[in-house]
């Protein structure tokens, strides 16, 4: 049973209308036989997977959860069998490069198959998950004969990366990682430590798993600048067969929610491994995985906020109770009204949809940008790389706390039934909570955003951003002078907002405000993402197109005032924060 | 193993500096034999019961549920055995009257242990959580025969109470109830209907278990006005003997929490019960007791932020993360900081204190109001109930919003472990959530704040607790002008949101600005507590009162101005809703 249905309609929007995605695609070498209706076929392609094999396995993956035994991980019934149909639509190798065996297609149709993904099963969703980040990260760093032997089977999806950061004492400061790697002279390193938390980290699904660990050479400088990245896999080639490397799993964790998805502890215990990119610069190696990883994590924030959307709409419909202090226009006053007609209700769902839309907007303009700055000339490349660092915290954290809010929200419109498993929103409240923490913290996201991507270089890059919202602010002037006096306001207050914190001489100040900086901007984002939703709906009469404006409307009316609050609450941070 | 610690020197605090209630009771002939050194032995005893028997299995319970089997309900291990101490030690009748064979003490203490009973073990909790509520529903309502024989029963504990309202089609709607009672030539009825999430609709914790059941009598009104009040209890006396009533559990709910609680299907067959009061006013009698309940609900929200702000306080003391932009003073730069160091980390810690030690402030207020309410004359006891009834749904909705608010806030400082079970942050956030839906959706009490308690009136009780309140800013004035100034703004505020409502020609406006107006005045009263704390604890300089008086600054400075964002939701409100 599905629960969930792919809303191409939206996505199309997004795609066709809002980014006009096809006309770029167009005039590029690399995507000139991609159109519209080809990456629609593909996005049809993806949904019925999402929708027909993952999505039925989502409740019982959460009820039987992974199972361990003496080292060996069993996940869900039925998630390795629909793992060999993913694989077999060739979906693992979607936007890899075509000389790696991959299909070469845009990033931005990975970001609406993604979103499909974690919206159906994200649990299901976590062992492909760092794929295409482990592709991009080996494509870059691994030595000619390592990309030879191993990027093939991650584009085939034959085998399935991991990505080994935290130990048990390096968690958000991985610095303090202890893991040691020992060079041997064939160039191989032994690797010895204990990992936690590894998704994926031994499963049924693949025969081969492939660990991305940060470790240490003998003689690193201690702290973060002293890692380096390795690579090793479960299996090892020997002539004439195989052998198992010395990594094995100790113990599955019991978890919250995401419980179809192994997170293990692996302990390396000599572990054959082999340098990827320069010894002690690991981090620089991984950086690649971990931005990709961070958009992704927002899109499982989006696909949240999808399935509560999706569940709430569809109970609030047909659930009846109380008569409704008004109804819609035509509609004839009943004993007992729809619940959706109440205003509270009537509130979340607009919310839920106001927030999904905008992210879904936001999100997949990102995956675009993320294509365009490999078609375009270096400048223009460098500031969309800079966007596109500024936007990822952005989209990590607020996606990840709008999908938790909202799933609580949607929860909410179900009453009583919404807290009983079988309603389903509970799990995906469950699911969605861990999205706030993993990749880096949704605090560690604020700091980044403030302190490394708009204060170190005095509020530079953001300028660039500014200007683009006050562009679509003048464009909204003729028609909609609401929304470009309310868009003006919101670049004034956070031009207000990056000054003080500029200005101020309390070195704390910034990380006091760094939460409430990353939800203004997140504000900002999402009305340009109104706006602009507004703009590009203008003029059509069909039912879609007028909810987008309608829409619209709400989000200006009902959700962008919290940025006042968000400035309020930047200034009210300049008080000093007594310790406990 | 308990990672409860009961806050047995806050609760003294409130009890006895905030409230100044032992000087009260001495002047109350009922209570006029307790002291606050009484008073606290019997919250020290409590105390022991909390920590030492709930709390140790709140992780067990929860990872166990109950077990359902042909209608017999098992609960937890060890739930049945805590059960016979809570009864020895005469925990049920602590505030019934002595004439029913109660202590006769002050509600005062009963909320207290209800808070300790909710930290230590929500699920358990649930099962004599409406006793006392039942106690004085029997006590207004029920025949001199019922109350003779069964009174004394849940007096002593021997029988456990359930209050049966829900059905499958009616939820927040109770007019819809269906179930029948048919009168019998004896002066019984016989009930027929099918009720739902029934807490300890079963259980084998108590031998007979008295059901208060929401039913139709033979041509009752349609809607709520036509509901009856039934007690129905599970055995029926039999001369020399007895009978199992026809009253039957068909199943218990797999549940998102609290699933060492029972939540029942129930199928009354032709059962055996007793009208309660009139006929066709079950409102009335039911009232009592959803009065009682909502308070109780809402020191569950509180007794979940202190579990919270005890595990979080403690996992941030420990565990070491990055080097911290500043640490107290004295204390050394380390490379490696205890996260409470940490900004972000320590604004969560702060908040969940000031939002736990301010909830507990009102909500051992209401307690004591609803003691003194019984020792004054008449026009004083109206003023007190006027209020106790304003302040009711802002207890039961702000509490249990900031109970799992608040309890998913300490999990983001634990990072990864708080999604572990083991770690125990994650019961509480699931556990927590329920208590916004139940007793009445935390919309169904904004909507009553709103609607029946300030408007109905034209804002006239709302304009005595205003006065309080400026009263509060006025002994603020010289010694804490910055609380006095923000105290008589909120009130301001407060105010011209009420004539903003009661203005309006929009009769949907008040439903769709109720949310943020309860969380208006929410503010306005947490704003009093701790004002009336920092007044308090003045000139006391020991770490505990210099503690208070900081986190009252905090509150000012970092908690409070939330209160001009909902002011701003409340005008942003009058624009329309469109439908969906």
């Amino acid at each position: 049973m599905s629960n969930y249905t792919p809303p191409l309609r939206d996505m199309q929007f997004v795609i066709e209308e809002w980014l006009a995605a096809p006309d770029d695609w167009a005039g590029w070498e690399a995507h000139s036989a991609l159109d519209a209706e080809l990456a629609a076929q593909v996005l049809v392609e993806a949904a019925k997977f999402a929708q027909h094999e993952l999505a039925p396995l989502n409740a019982s993956g959460d009820q039987q959860g992974c199972r361990f035994d003496n080292g060996v991980v069993s996940t869900p019934a039925g998630f390795p069998e629909s793992y060999r149909l993913f694989v077999e639509g060739g979906w693992p190798s979607l936007c890899c490069a075509e000389e790696d065996g991959g299909q070469g297609l845009p990033q931005l149709l990975n970001v609406a198959m993604l979103e499909m993904l974690a919206s159906a099963n994200h649990a299901w969703a976590m062992y492909p998950g760092i794929a295409q980040g482990a592709y991009e990260c080996l494509s870059e760093s691994a030595p000619a004969w390592i990309r030879e032997r191993y990027l093939p089977e991650i584009v085939s999806g034959e085998a399935l990366p991991t990505m080994c950061l935290t130990e048990p004492q390096a968690g958000t400061d991985i610095g303090l990682i202890r893991t040691k790697a020992e060079p041997q002279p064939d160039g191989s390193c032994r690797l010895r430590g204990n990992k936690i938390f590894i998704s994926g980290g031994e499963q049924d699904m693949t025969d081969d798993i492939l660990h991305l660990v940060l470790a240490r050479l003998p003689e690193a400088p201690p702290g973060p600048r002293g890692l380096s990245l390795f690579l090793v896999p479960k299996w090892l080639d020997r002539e004439g067969g195989r052998e198992r490397n010395e990594v094995y799993c100790t113990g599955i964790e019991h978890k919250m929610g995401i419980r179809g998805s192994a997170t293990c502890s692996l302990s390396f215990e000599g572990a054959t491994g082999w340098l990827l990119g320069e010894p002690h610069a690991g981090l620089k190696a991984m950086f690649v995985m971990m931005n990709s990883a961070r958009l992704h994590v927002g899109l499982q924030g989006l696909g949240h906020a999808e399935k509560a959307l999706q569940l709430a709409t569809g109970y609030a419909a047909e659930r009846r109770q109380m008569r409704a202090a008004s109804r819609p226009q035509g509609v004839a006053a009943a004993a007992v009204d729809p619940i959706g007609y109440h205003a509270p209700v009537r509130h979340s769902l607009l919310e839920l949809r106001a927030c999904t839309e905008g992210m879904r907007a936001l999100g997949y303009w990102t995956g675009h940008m993320l294509d365009t700055l490999h078609q375009v000339g270096e400048e223009e490349a460098a500031g969309l790389r800079r966007r596109v660092a500024l936007l990822t915290p952005v989209i990590k954290a607020f996606f990840s706390e709008q999908g938790f809010r909202l799933s609580s929200n949607a929860l909410q419109v179900f009453g009583g039934y919404g807290y009983m498993q079988e309603c389903g929103i509970e799990q995906t409240l469950r699911d969605s909570r861990i999205v706030m923490i993993y990749e880096g913290t949704n605090e560690v996201q604020a700091n980044d955003l403030l302190l490394r991507k708009v204060m170190a270089d005095g509020g530079e890059g953001l300028r660039d951003l500014l200007a683009l919202v006050r562009q679509e602010a003048e464009l909204a002037t003729a028609d909609r002078p609401r929304f470009a006096r309310q868009l003006s306001a919101v670049c004034d207050t956070v031009e207000e907002a990056v000054g003080l914190l500029l200005d101020s001489q309390d070195s704390e100040y910034p990380f006091r405000a760094a939460g409430n900086f990353l939800r203004l901007l997140a504000l900002l984002l999402m009305a340009y993402a109104w706006a602009r939703s507004a703009r590009v709906a203008e003029g059509r009469d069909d039912d879609f197109h007028r909810q987008k404006r309608q829409t619209a409307a709400f989000f200006f009316d009902y959700v962008l005032p919290e940025y006042r609050h968000r400035a309020d609450m930047i200034r009210a941070a300049q008080a000093p924060l007594p310790f406990v």
